[in-house]
């Protein structure tokens, strides 16, 4: 109701149309840059796995390398502009996002020095996660977070679980390797371990396999273990989910004291005894 | 109670009558139809996996022949009447099954063209999912319907989560290909990746293992990684399916003491004796 | 309040006191008659295990088909008293204990005809769930229930689940067969059908695996989406036994119109309007 | 508000001081030990694991087993001065990790009888579990007790699925005996059921696999089963966290309205505003 003064429009700087251009989706330039960011880095890693394959090596080698020196002068040079154009230049190059900016370039350098490190380029894969603020992203980005909430709170209970998972692969690994001894491919606690691991997350390669049958009993012993717990993060995670979605807590303050959480029914505040509005 | 004017109840026509038999399950003739149907289709894909079996090919490949060419011409004439007697033909023609229905005919004059592409008749198979109109139907395309939309309202953040794997396993792909190297086997990037792809869904066919310790640890790692995600869409799926059942109690009012919460189907109120009205 | 007359007792008859040992486990005899019967169908069932194996076979042969006729025979005498002491022997013979019960028996009978019939003698294994009874019963059982009654109403959409799994199966497992061909291994369709349910339940033996590029893209998709549809049983079984454990509906009946399902907290019956007692 | 007479701060003894350094966590020299032991059980544990390669052992074999001797002179030394220093040595002696403490020094000992039992000291890796005390170890002594006890409270549905899941592998293993015979690699039942429970728990290591038509079909029909039984355990540990994360709202009543269903933490009731007394 009460009428605001509004700010002179002044035509804004160079540096801030370049931010918006780059770092906004909203805007029809914002979009078009990010569709053309993210056709260059599909089609930057495509070229990168494409290269590790020794016949498509060996018939277009030369011209899949300038490719990657020419996307990488592209993005190098795109990394300059957003580290000049963005308000806070240290924020951005310690954020995810700004870390993978800078990965998504060395490779390429580095494989001067070290050859073959050119593989490491497809941590550019990386960048594609920005798809998420192309397509829909408030959508998206709602979900994601949703989930990435849902993983964090989780997360001591997911480390107790994993921490528990390596210590019991680790003691069956060994007794496996007592039980089964090394012909019969337990050749020793670490290949045992692995074994334990490959088994107990019921990947189960079959390149190392039990062949007695105390270490066939004990192996059926481990996969049912396993079998079982893989029960352990899904419902952590499950819970956490429903727990997510349940916002039971009305959004009222008290008046009075100002404490949150009320029930929706409430009518008297729980802490200080003061009537309720509203709702 | 008010008596209501019936219309006059005329026969209805051929076409009328075509489409009652065809489009509905709950009349005798239509349920023999479906049933007739069924038959056939089960029948005819039979019939197209046994002709792919080498042995049987040589034995009984004629007549295998001939019974594929004789359901797909009753299929063509199916489906002509189909598009005859329903009131919307291009609606009928853009819907799930009537794509189906066309791609059902379709492998069989492909294959004059093209030997080999009556594999693609076993997408016949998809018209089987006729059965749930023919069994039980209500029942089940309503336990269908739960599952879709619990499907279709996690859709997204499956995505996301579908996406995320995609570039681990990308990136993890490359590194394994860098740690093992093309001499065991992770000959290049794109072998790799699908390496990783059938280590972190755990199905471990065991055609490609690493050989090397780095390669076991990291491939630990990422079987443990594998593992726990699995949680992932078995939580955003039972959180749908749970959120789906939460059965929405009745909006209405006691119009005498104006409590809420009544059971959908109550007719007096639970809390003084009033009758209820409306819904 | 009112007193009840209570009958004179006379000592049960020797048909009900049989009854009361084989059938019920709360007496010490029925316990005891429950511990030894229990021992006897374990000791038989690793004898037909050990007997299994051939240099077992070998060296115990004779005894192990001795001990095989002398349970057998104590397995017919004890079927037969079931049938003399219980009140309704049709039912019995009918109910899953009673069938179990004639099963375990049949196989030594068949392999006087059919040699080699006596490995379906470990169906006697499934007279071991009889444990449940000796253990702390009521517990087991009333937990074996919830797990019972959970699958029992998931049974429908677990139905539709399998249905379309195996349609899915069917159709990606002819692409298989079109893509790889018979020079890799998938040789027919009913054995690509046969590695694409080893696949999408990652089970994933690796006894046939993809060779070519496009064969490991499509196999990719195919894990990833057999990976995720193992959260619909698990999100189907989860909800259920969620929505099992949820009992808020009152058991009271209203005294007027019998009507059940109230409210806990109702006062009045939702249907008549007669007020509620009770609780 | 009341002044506590508080009780003269005298210096505790030796054995007092020991026993707060060695069970506490929450001191400097407690957290210090903490740190100190949890290096050396890691570092005697990668000790145990090197020494089983063979390489390694050729190499530096005399030096391993030196550490290890010193190792385990110093965790005797420690079992002494936990069982001097505590308060109850036997119920020290006979708790969890009283054992782990002891069983984490045996096999040393033990070697001397029977070369090769020391691969048992990777037992020692139990000890590690005591890093979830020096990390911050209320938060993850809590998450770890509400794992415990949701898998405490499912223990027994988890008995009643674990003895169904061995008689249907008992069963299954059986017929595919039968099935595919000894030619197939299914010499034995023992041998089948091994291969049943790799099948149904989705580990499929390929050394066993069906090679007729009715062994790959009813292959695939176990491994359908095995891949929707992994839902009731999931099913069941998720139930059971939900439940223990229900917050039990506080049993108080308002003693001016007697309204019931307040806030653990409320101090006026909600409903008329009157203080709450008591918890």
């Amino acid at each position: 109701m009460v009428a605001e003064l509004e700010p002179v429009e002044t035509r804004p700087s160079l540096r801030e149309r370049t931010r918006i251009v780059i770092f906004e989706a909203d805007t029809p330039a914002g979009r078009a840059f990010d569709v053309a960011l993210f056709s260059l880095i599909l089609g930057s890693v495509i070229a990168v796995m494409m290269e590790s394959v020794a016949a498509v090596r060996a018939a277009h080698g030369p011209w899949l390398r300038a490719t990657e020196w020419v996307v990488t002068a592209l993005f190098t040079v795109e990394y300059g502009v957003r580290l000049w154009c963005v308000r806070e230049p240290f924020r951005y190059a310690r954020s995810f996002f700004g870390v993978v900016d800078l990965l998504a370039i060395l490779p390429t350098y580095l494989s001067l020095v070290l050859p073959g490190s050119q593989s490491l380029l497809t941590i550019r894969a990386l960048r594609l996660l920005r798809i998420f603020r192309v397509l829909k992203l408030s959508h998206f980005l709602g979900d994601a977070n949703l989930l990435l909430s849902a993983l964090r709170s989780g997360r001591r209970k997911v480390l107790v679980f994993l921490g528990t998972l390596l210590v019991l692969a680790l003691i069956l690994g060994s007794a496996m390797h007592l039980v089964e001894g090394p012909t019969h491919g337990f050749t020793s606690i670490p290949r045992s371990v692995y074994w334990a691991i490959v088994t107990m997350t019921t990947v189960g390669y079959g390149d190392i396999t039990p062949q007695t049958l105390p270490g066939q009993i004990l192996a059926a012993g481990i996969m049912i273990l396993g079998y079982s717990i893989i029960a352990v993060p899904t419902g952590i995670f499950t819970a956490e989910i429903v727990a997510q979605w349940r916002r039971p807590v009305s959004t009222r303050t008290c008046p009075a004291c100002l404490t949150e959480g009320h029930d929706p029914k409430a009518r008297y505040c729980k802490d200080c005894g003061a009537p309720l509005t509203g709702e």
